[in-house]
């Protein structure tokens, strides 16, 4: 085991009501129900994808290429107008499936359509999850048929989190979010507080995505997003800022101070957003999760491979190797997310009393082989193909490389139909 | 069939001793001896990996998170000392077996060690390659057994090239290399030149790596590395320079008049040496392929993975997502890397008469599913799990995501063994 309780390479993980009850270099007196060996794979904990826009997978590929504005007004808002509650269903447990492969067992959603859909496709999968609901009461840009009053988007929030707050034997949550300081009033930002401390799970936010946003918020506050937001008193333990590209030292001082945490989205930033200073970030102590944001941001939703490219970028704009080394790097999808949702206790490492949320990565592989430092490799060299088999709760989603929870052809076959017939609807291309 | 000829989506490809003699919409006339359905699949042609350290393979993971002196001169050069013959060998069909999965099917080797090894391996793996030897004649900071004056290491060139060049029933070419103007005398950069001519095939070099490099040139040339070389009439069709990072305008426009192309590693840049101008070089109509470099630098050493990443980081560079579209990113693997190579008469596109170098690409995973457009999701989408079958000269090294060419588990493990003990022998950690 590593310091860091985060890697294991060689010993015995004791599982026991879908718990963690026992790690240890070797296997204890009490015989065990189930004995699964692991010989020759890695166990490290599930990972965790702090930014997940579940009702958006079946739009891969629906905005390549385009600038900003054609992505949201043209394409994902279209795209989203479109959705049925069963195309959510299945946009949900297509993700969940490609998440699942990628050695994910957590996801928080910062805001999608038709809830309920998504609710049930993560219960199916058996994956742990935040849900959201995308969440506006300013409108500028957005189909009519969407909008909603402050009270209307709180009201029907508050109906969701009574339904799916602990649901799923306790695996799945409900998270209050906003979307943008473009479209949310301060009176909506500062009943979300309320709410998101009460129930305690995070209040996902979109903070700082491009230059025109700061812009906005001077124009209509006075101050920056981040800035603003520290006023308000919204930022703490609870707020959890998604992509956070575009700040100054004082507002990165302010999350630290705060313990506000960032989901960074690699790839998505760098295709639509920029590039934010995670290095710095880390430097001044804020937390930083990884996140895979939605599919058409990425597009791939690979958590693995947020993990390699993160580490690599913050060298290069760094212009020092050192930088986010592989310990560093890991944490983020592991311990640091955990810490960033606010479950820290429950999930992000293998020890005694969490969830037992595992991967078994087999490293027998032509981009693992050779081996000089597992914890490296699993950060330099680690791909999608290398998740040998995934439990989330004690329950194995995956096991040798198949998917336990699900018909995934006849899964993938439904979701290309729809993804099809919701791009016709909403007249993409 | 898209335009550029490089991805085939519904269709038929004749292949027949080696070679496409046909492409076309519906079978021809005459019976074929075989017929390999590829429903449901994507054909493309095979990538083209412009940049590839044969003999770094075992040395993966040796040289994690470390600055670049330490790198080069604590990690790299040590391990290379300790390398035998046999050792490249399992590297160099290690690397390939790694390159083949990730579906390439020609590699550049910009100089490695004991190249009749990798020559052996690359034969058995039956990819096609442009084997180069490691050569310098300054030897600063070098261990002493490895130093050869000019004449020395052009002579043992000149054996490789007559042993090697048009090997493999011409799928392996030898190419004359220059490790970087720090090691290299003007002498050996004219010799190489007039020789890489008379060959026809890339004289490889290491250029504009890090600014200490134009400073070294600028002391002792008395200008950079790149305008001193177009001084000395280095540049021109036959030259591939790779990394090119710190290039200033009249450096990329000097690559771009004298047809000098560029091998673009992505991920061993931001990791040890900065971000290059990629965007701005297609805009000037330099020849820009793609490479992964060797494993201590990368560490995956997937050209899908690079292509994914490079589309990317030059949108977020410019704040522009329309940059490095799929198509001039699909390009980057294909077309480009085989002009890079002086090879766009033989590899690069699924034309009639062109090597009969195909992939079979299976989009039907968690990972590609849905696809609104082809193309694009070969660069935004694409994994190595994708790769379903390889052909290379007609030949098939992997099919239905089985190597044909080696045991694979047999190579990995004896890559392994050979990794420890270089890197005891070597005394690394």
């Amino acid at each position: 085991m590593d310091e860091a309780g985060t890697v294991l390479d060689g010993g015995v993980v004791e599982v026991s009501d879908g718990r963690i009850v026992r790690v240890a270099s070797e296997p204890g007196g009490e015989g065990a129900d189930e004995t699964v060996s692991a010989r020759g794979l890695i166990v490290v904990p599930g990972l965790i994808n702090t930014h997940c826009h579940l009702s958006q997978q079946l739009g891969r590929g629906l905005a390549d290429d385009v600038d900003l504005l054609t992505w949201l007004h043209e394409r994902i808002w279209p795209y989203e107008a479109a959705l049925t509650e069963e195309d959510v269903e299945v946009s949900a447990l297509a993700c969940a499936l490609e998440q699942i492969r990628n050695g994910v067992t957590t996801i928080a959603d910062p805001g999608g359509q038709h809830v309920d859909g998504a609710g049930r496709a993560l219960d199916r999968a058996g994956i742990r999850g935040f849900l959201g609901r995308s969440t506006m009461d300013e409108w500028d840009g957005v189909p009519e048929a969407r909008q909603e009053s402050s009270d209307e988007t709180l009201a029907i929030q508050d109906e969701l989190a009574e339904r799916w707050d602990g649901a799923g034997e306790g695996r799945l949550r409900f998270s209050y979010t906003l979307r943008t300081i473009f479209n949310c009033s301060d009176a909506l930002i500062e009943a979300s507080v309320e709410r998101a401390q009460r129930l305690e799970t995070p209040l996902q936010m979109h903070i700082a995505e491009i230059p025109a946003e700061n812009e906005h918020s001077r124009a209509t506050r006075g101050t920056t997003t981040v800035r603003h937001l520290a006023r308000l008193g919204a930022l703490g333990p609870w707020f959890l800022g998604a992509h956070a590209v575009w700040l100054e030292d004082e507002e990165i001082g302010l999350l630290a101070e705060t313990g506000a945490a960032v989901a960074h989205n690699l790839a998505s930033n760098l295709r639509v957003l920029g590039i934010p200073r995670i290095a710095d970030m880390l430097d001044a102590g804020v937390v930083v999760g990884l996140g895979t944001d939605g599919a058409p941001a990425n597009n791939r939703m690979s958590l693995i491979d947020e993990l390699w490219a993160a580490s690599l970028l913050q060298k290069g704009l760094r212009l020092d190797p050192t930088v986010l080394d592989a310990r560093t790097a890991f944490a983020m999808a592991t311990r640091s997310g955990a810490q960033a949702l606010g479950a820290a206790g429950e999930i992000g490492s293998l020890k005694a009393g969490k969830a037992a949320d595992l991967v078994l990565i087999d490293p027998q592989t032509v981009n693992m082989t050779p081996i000089h430092d597992p914890v490296s490799a699993l950060v330099t060299a680690l791909k999608s193909e290398n998740v040998h088999s995934v439990m989330c709760a004690g329950r194995w989603l995956l096991h040798d490389r198949e998917l336990l929870v699900a018909d995934e052809r006849a899964v993938l076959r439904e979701a290309q139909e729809r993804a099809e017939a919701v791009a016709r609807r909403a007249e993409l291309r």
